[in-house]
């Protein structure tokens, strides 16, 4: 199954991923997910959402156990990143059936759309979606940097007039557990392949609009200038200072400026924000201290609330995957946002097993997880399904 | 001929121009204004760098007296800068016909390719091919955002194997003489419609490439990262702040960002500064200390020192375009690169005529002058031709 999806949206130059929303990427990844499930005579259905999910053949019976992640990425992302946990949720499957364990309630895998939000702004935009974080009205209208709307692009795949909240697909989901590649290295620090989820720090996205004027390089003097990429280094150093004093992320990682001539002064200018923190006051407040340096009024793209997972099912899971001599498993946070947390904050729930990524690296190409500590989450995902099935 | 050049190349959202070199735009441009010198029966003929030449019948009697400038704009710029040089010296032997001036030399207009530099990073690649100031290899190997090469967008309309310096075009050349609107607001201050160019100060453009490391902005411990961004916002502040201490203009108005993910730390950024000073000396000052606030090793795209018109022909404009009480007509100096200095720096005989611009504002949608002061560039256009003719 790696090798299948190794080449889909790979960069020659990079070796990075470009598996965006709603491109052709998107569609042959979500063609071999079907395949996949076809294969082991599982049901596929898309929700209104356009998330896939594979079901057992008993899959009406009663709330069943769902696996599963989403294989989009960022741009030039890692292969790990969102495909660990479908291929992990395949492989499970297939080594349970191998031993002959034969579940009481019906299994599901999920593959859903959009997670990085790469490609439109808003991410878990799937999940949102199908719980009614996301409006579908907000949804259908978000652009791309082509000026292509979602609702033009997810088109051809899902009937877009029908996007919103889904609750036949939500009641068939008695718990979720998502399989993930660390984006840190707190497994490396524990000397273990697999942990747990504790919960989902708060984050959320800002969009700084920095207006100025557009003048001559050349011969604009630098006290008549309204120079828009002053107030973008007052935003980035303000950032990271911010985020320094009050124990959270902040991070400036896409720009756009306008017209971007080398002997224009910029005409405006526009920056995202990503800040995160265990605590949601310290986010708020570095995102203050940005504006305030910027002289921006910051555009809430997205905001996630602190998400902790269903606790007896955290510590269910982390008892499970004790080591011989006893131990729980890891409980570790995380800033990332995943699906799952979009799930959990819905009341399903929802559990996230992490596996050790020996640099932390993460969103590059240089991610990484060893195979054995691959093949370590799918045997966890395996006894977690032994186990709650 | 202002009304026949509006709509070309304009942005409907901005008002603004992108009329880049060798494109449809470009095209059209090209054949308007063969078209307005076919209409009086002047000759047409492209140099070898694609510069395009109309020359009265008697072209090849001696050196002849040339007018004129560029078409092409910055993105998003503005409708006069280049235009008003070219529309101007037809409008101005159009002058001349109704007074019935009849000129004993040949008498010139050119069109300059490519001024801008906007799509290939060169400004006045044009008239630097046709001294030689720049290497046609390296031409023919630039590139634009796209990957294209300037041999692959020139080729339609030039023998791109035969670019290089073009003695011939330059033995027709005796003067050159180029109206262009003033960029900066000295003839406001003096209270002129018309002034004469002084010298054009040294300038040039550096590439910084900003290396860093792709990571995960939601899970990547500040001390962690190695974040270009920050390293933008040192360059961008060093570039001000040296700018200020050495009587320079420096600008950071093209930045990109890679991958440019909203919660991906960048992998690499590229930011270009153009500096321009009086004095060479405190342009590389600036360009030092930026490189050394952002840790880059500068690359230098394009270098022009400083380039002083010739002083003779400069005073004889300046008297010829006295006020009736005999005041001489100002001279200024510039922060902008021409056509004219390219030649003046190539032993041409050169001048250049500034129009009043009410804001200053150039390299904008915003960029003006009104009509009055236009004609006031027409006829002294005019005067010049018939001084020296």
């Amino acid at each position: 199954m790696w090798a299948d999806l190794a080449p889909v949206g790979q960069d020659p130059r990079t070796g990075g991923y470009r598996r965006f929303a709603w491109t052709r990427e998107d569609a042959t990844l979500r063609e071999w997910f079907a395949g996949e499930a076809h294969r082991r005579s599982m049901e596929v259905v898309s929700d209104r959402a356009g998330n896939l999910w594979a079901w057992t053949a008993d899959a009406d019976a009663r709330p069943g156990l769902v696996l599963g992640s989403h294989l989009d990425s960022v741009p030039d992302g890692g292969a790990y990143d969102g495909p660990l946990g479908v291929v992990g949720a395949f492989a499970a499957l297939d080594l349970l059936d191998e031993r002959g364990v034969e579940p009481d309630r019906p299994l599901g895998i999920v593959c859903f759309a959009d997670e990085e939000g790469a490609r439109f702004g808003v991410a878990c935009a799937g999940s949102r979606l199908l719980t009614g974080a996301l409006d579908p009205d907000r949804a259908r209208a978000l652009t791309d940097a082509d000026g292509t709307t979602l609702a033009q692009a997810a088109g051809g795949a899902v009937d877009v007039d029908r996007l919103g909240r889904d609750d036949e697909a939500l009641r068939r989901v008695g718990t979720f557990v998502e399989l993930h590649v660390e984006q840190g290295r707190g497994l490396v620090h524990r000397g273990v392949a697999v942990g747990v989820a504790d919960s989902i720090w708060p984050h959320g996205r800002w969009r700084l609009d920095l207006p100025g004027r557009a003048d001559h390089a050349g011969t604009t003097r630098l006290a008549d200038r309204d120079d828009p990429m002053l107030r973008l280094a007052a935003a980035v150093l303000a950032a990271r200072t911010s985020a320094e004093a009050h124990d959270a992320l902040a991070t400036i990682g896409k720009v756009r400026v306008e017209p971007g001539g080398v002997n224009a002064i910029p005409s405006a200018l526009t920056a995202w924000l990503d800040a995160r923190a265990p605590a949601a006051a310290a986010v708020r407040v570095v995102v203050d201290d940005v504006a305030a340096a910027s002289r921006a009024v910051p555009v809430e793209e997205s905001w996630t609330g602190a998400t902790p997972f269903d606790t007896y099912l955290r510590e269910r899971l982390a008892a499970l995957l004790a080591t011989p001599d006893g131990t729980p498993a890891p409980v570790l946070a995380t800033g990332a946002g995943h699906d799952a947390g979009i799930l959990a904050a819905a009341g399903i729930p929802t559990a996230m097993l992490f596996v050790r990524n020996p640099t932390g690296v993460s969103h590059s190409p240089h991610e990484h997880a060893d195979t054995a500590d691959c093949l370590a989450g799918v045997e966890a995902l395996a006894r977690v399904v032994a186990a709650l099935r």
